[in-house]
């Protein structure tokens, strides 16, 4: 019998809700892996405690030990956090240190082998600053961490869900296909977008792109197209000219290298045509030309994947929520499709080895 | 017995699709109400002959009498065009002069009370322009026209398709509203829209829709959401200060002037929150931000209201789309949509008088 693949999952701040979805998302773990939890033992304990009637009970195995049943929950214990720190709802210094630590240490073992994979509950920027560590998230500690030069943020649509029931046999809801997003430019003033794009930039994003679901997803010639940045895709010029002059030129550039890619296409049909089967992906040129129709489609299940990096990473696609942390109240579909997807491109990885 | 309302419907450009979709939505005309086409006879005939085993055969009755069964088409014929001038797929600049005679005698019809509302089907600005017509589209000729110094475009999404059946008793897909969204800017470069956005063009949208649900929609007190710009509404000016020196302001400036309204709020959960029932329309910062919501859940059957004329006017929210034209290919959802949704307003207003 083959060894199953590891995944770590970071726990995140102790004061968010990512104690509340880890827990409840390995309720359901997902198959063919094993899981095991990078974090704090007592807030998990007292996490589970509080979601008493809704948790069955766990055996907490702690160290790097792998469960026997499921009902065993492997924790590697990096912080023993003081009863003040473990207050859900109450974010505090100690707390941005240790969910630091615990990336940290995840994208160590991951680059070691020892993991298969990642996936990270949420972190608190304004906390991880406080500590001390300037990064505005996940992506760009991850990047440094793996001395990676170019990475991007793919949200999977992958499991749809409140626009209708989860008995459709095809991935997509009301189409053929999952929508996914890849995002060109991420957190900044809309009114800085156009000038941040560069035909480097939007090439870069389609080759890295094509090379991860290639490489991660088993398309073997994954289908992409480019949105462009101005209403009707610019109108031929009519309404900005960031089409002809950046984006046709990386669409043409990405095709040479081997992409099979179309674009640029109007935002405003291209994720309907995407999702009724014509791409497996979209590239998108602003946060919220991807977010908008992802969120529409695959709210609260949306996962977060990281593009261009040496290991395996997704995430859910909410944050720390501290406003609704303890009080059972977070939904973990996001977090269990964020482990059901880092679980499928582990084994399609150990499949291409 | 009251008199029903009449609806006048312009062909639009006599080589696109107008025709033929007019003639389709005809086939099940709007309930409550009789509907005038004004166009071409000859076009009308031709388009009929070729949809002959698509449609009931039709009489016609030229001149501005009023059917007397369904059967009847009755048609004001405000052009003769030659053969020459009645290919479709070919746009001819005299199509361009008759279609835009059409929207100009519609719109003189409905100022006098002769109609209760006008519906267009979609012209071709390029063919306007050659006809010596320097508009951008209908609604700024409507304006002109009616003297009317605001107008808003809404796209009303109230016939849910292709992510579902029909048959749902509620209006939107999946949720508890159809998602109705309202333009501050239309059609320019991305790049322009942070300068052109300004406190009194955005309170004058919130205003203007507030003003026309209440009035054609039956909602008393119409609840209205008004999306930010920038990813996460700025996140507190993190990125991006519109959201505070303009967006804020002019939610307050509404909210003074009696209008039931929030916001700014992060664009990319605003639409999932309207559907679900929250809120009735949401106000759009600029293109694409609206219309990609929108055609994802209202693909082909979406509805084009202007706002802010003293005329009732909606239309479909597509083109000319040549390419197709004398194919038999064009959806008629849309256009039908338009018409329902004209009804129904004319049925608001006359019980409101």
């Amino acid at each position: 019998m083959p060894i199953k693949p590891v995944l770590g999952v970071t726990m995140g701040d102790p004061a968010g809700v990512g104690p509340e979805v880890v827990l409840k998302a390995l309720q359901s773990p997902p198959p063919g892996c094993r899981v095991i939890v990078l974090g704090d033992l007592a807030v998990l304990q007292e996490t589970a405690a509080r979601l008493a009637s809704y948790l069955h009970p766990y055996q907490w195995q702690v160290g790097d030990a792998l469960p026997t049943d499921a009902r065993q929950i492997p924790v590697l214990a990096l912080s023993q956090l003081a009863q003040t720190e473990r207050i859900p709802g109450q974010p505090t210094r100690a707390g941005g240190e240790v969910s630091y630590r615990y990336v940290e240490n995840g994208v160590r073992f991951t680059l070691d082998g020892a993991l298969d994979g990642l996936v990270t509950a949420p972190i608190s920027k304004a906390m991880w600053q406080a500590a001390g560590h300037a990064y505005p998230g996940h992506t760009e500690l991850l990047a440094a961490l793996t001395d990676t030069a170019e990475v991007r943020m793919m949200l999977d649509g992958s499991p749809p869900s409140f626009l209708g029931d989860r008995s459709e046999p095809v991935e997509g809801r009301g189409g053929k296909k999952p929508l996914r997003v890849i995002l060109v430019t991420t957190h900044m003033p809309l009114a800085q977008v156009p000038g941040a794009l560069s035909c480097e930039r939007i090439a870069k994003t389609i080759t890295v792109a094509a090379t991860h679901l290639r490489r991660f997803y088993g398309l073997p010639q994954p289908s992409l197209a480019v949105a462009g940045l101005n209403p009707h895709a610019g109108e031929a010029g009519a309404f900005g000219d960031e089409e002809q002059r950046l984006i046709q030129p990386a669409v043409e550039r990405a095709r040479s290298a081997g992409c099979n890619v179309v674009g640029p296409l109007p935002a405003d049909t291209v994720f309907v045509r995407a999702v009724r089967g014509e791409f497996d992906a979209v590239i998108c040129q602003y946060h919220d030309q991807a977010l908008i129709p992802l969120k529409l489609l695959s709210w609260e299940d949306g996962v977060n994947v990281t593009l261009g990096l040496p290991i395996i990473r997704t995430s859910p696609d909410h944050g720390t929520a501290f406003d609704i942390a303890g009080h059972n109240k977070a939904s973990p579909n996001s977090m269990q499709a964020a482990l059901r997807l880092a679980a499928e491109m582990t084994q399609r990885t150990r499949t291409a080895r």
